[in-house]
């Protein structure tokens, strides 16, 4: 089966639907479970902690009945101290990294003088009060996460950010993710995850308070708790981040293995994530599908992720050919991948496909820019758009916490200039009355 | 009953009740029209143009059977020649305008060299494909709305942007707005409005393209397709724009003549409308309310819209009393206005003021800061977070149809460099086998 679904196939040779189905891949069903969680949304905003502590027994299995929801300080005091000496710096190093990389180029409150100086206008930037960070739990731990979603929002200003987690059964976090929690800049911290955590967040309980903004990836619970509490006004989300992709161009000079390596790479992480090539080399074409077939099917290195990468690349893989390099970048603008792999030898090649590409939540230039380095202290930020809607929507940044409002300082002699045209369209707007009217008594009254 | 409402009140004496009934002003209650408009989203769905020109003639009374749905070179042609020399004149000038402010400091994409010049990173800053702008039609013209929503987005290089507005119902587009919609750049105009032309931009139909994001502001049918079609990830919005609203920080150096009929030239939008004056001032809060009052009772000025404005100040009005500036703009932070003018003579108390303004759509700075001129053609966009969403969302600007991309381009040098933190931290997400490893084959191999 897999060797029929990966074999590689001309990219125009394919049918409408066939293009369609790659372009569609695996479609978040937020109808099937907005149903279920709407109940426990209503219920934590009526019975706030008594709900939260309910279903956190329910579905995490963990008992927070005496302990509380807040993680305190002795507990992240302890986290530190269960962590190696190695994790503490990889992280510290990782935490600088993305630090620094995100304090680059920050938008900022900018005026400028118009009418020959007669009014000032601009945009006056600031962050939203408080944020709150989703991390995802359960299976894995995700430290980097939290360093990823916390880390923007310290660098924007947030001045409260408030960071939750499922718990494991224990009723602890793992230690790990905690100090990444802590250490990022979160400045108070629940064990409390899904649906329920999101509506906590959103509408704010006796011991958790409500935020402006909700970010970082989840499951499909989650994501649809954050879109429904968005449409609804409560607050702000970031984006759209489902399962895993990756869409690699590759031309005649890239290395088969380091193509299969990052196609599994992102293959491992969930039986819906995503993960396809796109070259103008036969020869690559044909010698990947050999490798990934051999990894996958003798799962030498893959070990207990074998399945998973088996049924992602069933599913949602592909290898294709194209004529051209632009025909790939096309297809990859139509596509909008969360990570876009240019494996392109030819300088003045990747300058032209680089300026053709559109829609990617994050681009990696050349053989040596691997999605994994990006996942962890390269310094960029991973939480990225999926399932194309990086046609829409942007990375994770500085930019997520920070909104634009509009500034304007005029004097009298530009109020005297705009004069005749407010006149004329608040007339034509039928606004005259007042909107006019508002100019006019300024300009008659005496300068002072 | 106008009288009470309105009369000066110490904001300290205010009840928390009371403090919070003015911060909740006019609630949108999208829920009682999701279920009215969600079968006509899905109509237009399935049934595309034939759908569209049956609501038409159901909600605008207009019969485009024969005309079809979009706007004709020869209407547009027309439309130029039913407007006066002066309303073209000072149309274009606000273009020009809005123009003009728009293209200062736009985010462009950028990357520095990290990691002692090995690796190059940033952020690579483009436009959506496709734009949709909602202009409001109705009871009133609103041309300088639709170079509010289209400008910005051409600025920011947005290639199509397709424009929607319900007609008349002698099926055609009132001139002026026809003129500014064109005159502003959309590529494409369709007599189309409500619930049905948002979801026919979200979909798709046979006639209009679906875009990525629509923007603009609307009804709430309009402003609840927006949302309902944002949350099932067809489409990105801009920002939630309801009811407008004025609030006004005075000392006692400010003029209540002034100030009156800003607060009605709020009001006089609609009777959800909501207009605040908080002074520290006792004189300038007396005065006001007596000025207020006689405008309002005697409707000399206002006309037919004296019972608007009776209603809006009655709903949704205040005049607050405060002992310090400082108070008025903490109460301002909290209440997140859509406009806040501060009226305010000493220049470093109005620089300690500005210091502390968190949350605002629009902020106008001295007395001759006045709404109206940014309402036309002042420059500055006019569509704005209302309702208290100030706190988390951008006013309308050219960022609005911008997304960043993440960019990374790495060295063998780098890699190296990271590869201890990768291999730690991948570890500990339970990652390593192919995230770890897609960095050691790389390093494995021979520098080339």
């Amino acid at each position: 089966m897999i060797k029929t679904k990966l074999r590689p196939r001309k990219l125009k040779e394919l049918t409408v639907v066939e293009r369609n189905e790659i372009i569609k891949r695996c479609e978040a069903k937020w109808d099937e479970v907005i149903d279920k969680i709407i109940p426990i949304m209503q219920d934590v905003k009526n019975r706030g902690d008594k709900a939260l502590i309910e279903y956190t027994k329910k579905f995490d299995k963990a008992d927070l009945t005496t302990k509380g929801l807040e993680v305190t300080k002795e507990e992240i005091k302890e986290a530190y101290t269960n962590i190696t000496k190695n994790e503490y710096n990889m992280l510290y190093q990782m935490k600088r990294n993305v630090s620094n990389f995100h304090s680059r180029n920050i938008p900022s409150t900018w005026t400028e003088k118009f009418y020959s100086g007669k009014a000032e206008l601009g945009k006056q930037i600031v962050p939203v009060d408080r944020a709150g960070a989703y991390i995802p739990g359960g299976k894995y731990n995700y430290p980097s996460t939290a360093i990823m979603a916390i880390v923007p929002a310290k660098i924007a200003g947030v001045k409260e950010i408030v960071a939750v987690t499922p718990p494991k059964s224990d009723g602890k976090i793992e230690s790990i993710t905690l100090v990444a929690m802590d250490m990022a800049g979160a400045t108070r911290i629940f064990k409390v995850g899904g649906s329920q955590a999101i509506a906590a967040l959103a509408y704010g309980t006796e011991s958790i308070p409500n935020v402006d903004i909700i970010v970082g990836p989840g499951n499909i619970y989650v994501n649809s708790a954050k879109k429904w509490l968005n449409m609804t006004e409560r607050i702000r989300i970031d984006l759209p981040a489902g399962p895993s992709e990756i869409f690699i161009i590759a031309d005649s000079e890239a290395d088969p293995s380091w193509i299969t390596r990052d196609l599994i790479s992102q293959a491992e992480h969930d039986e819906n994530s995503c993960a396809i090539l796109v070259t103008n080399s036969e020869e690559i074409a044909n010698k990947t599908y050999k490798i990934l077939l051999k990894e996958v099917c003798t799962g030498k290195i893959l070990g207990k992720k074998m399945s998973v990468v088996k049924k992602s690349l069933e599913n949602f893989g592909a290898i294709l050919l194209t004529d051209t390099l632009e025909e790939a970048v096309e297809f990859a603008n139509d596509f909008a991948p969360e990570h876009l792999e240019i494996m392109i030898k030819n300088k003045s090649d990747i300058n032209k496909i680089l300026k053709q590409v559109k829609h990617a939540g994050s681009i990696f230039i050349g053989e040596y820019s691997t999605v994994a380095a990006a996942d962890y202290n390269l310094g960029t930020n991973h939480i990225l758009p999926t399932g194309g809607a990086a046609r829409r929507y942007s990375a994770l940044s500085t930019e997520t916490f920070q909104k634009i409002s509009m500034v304007q300082k005029l004097t009298k002699k530009a109020l005297e200039m705009l004069d005749p045209g407010i006149e004329t369209l608040s007339r034509a707007e039928g606004l005259y009355n007042m909107h006019g009217l508002s100019i006019k008594i300024r300009l008659r009254k005496k300068k002072k």
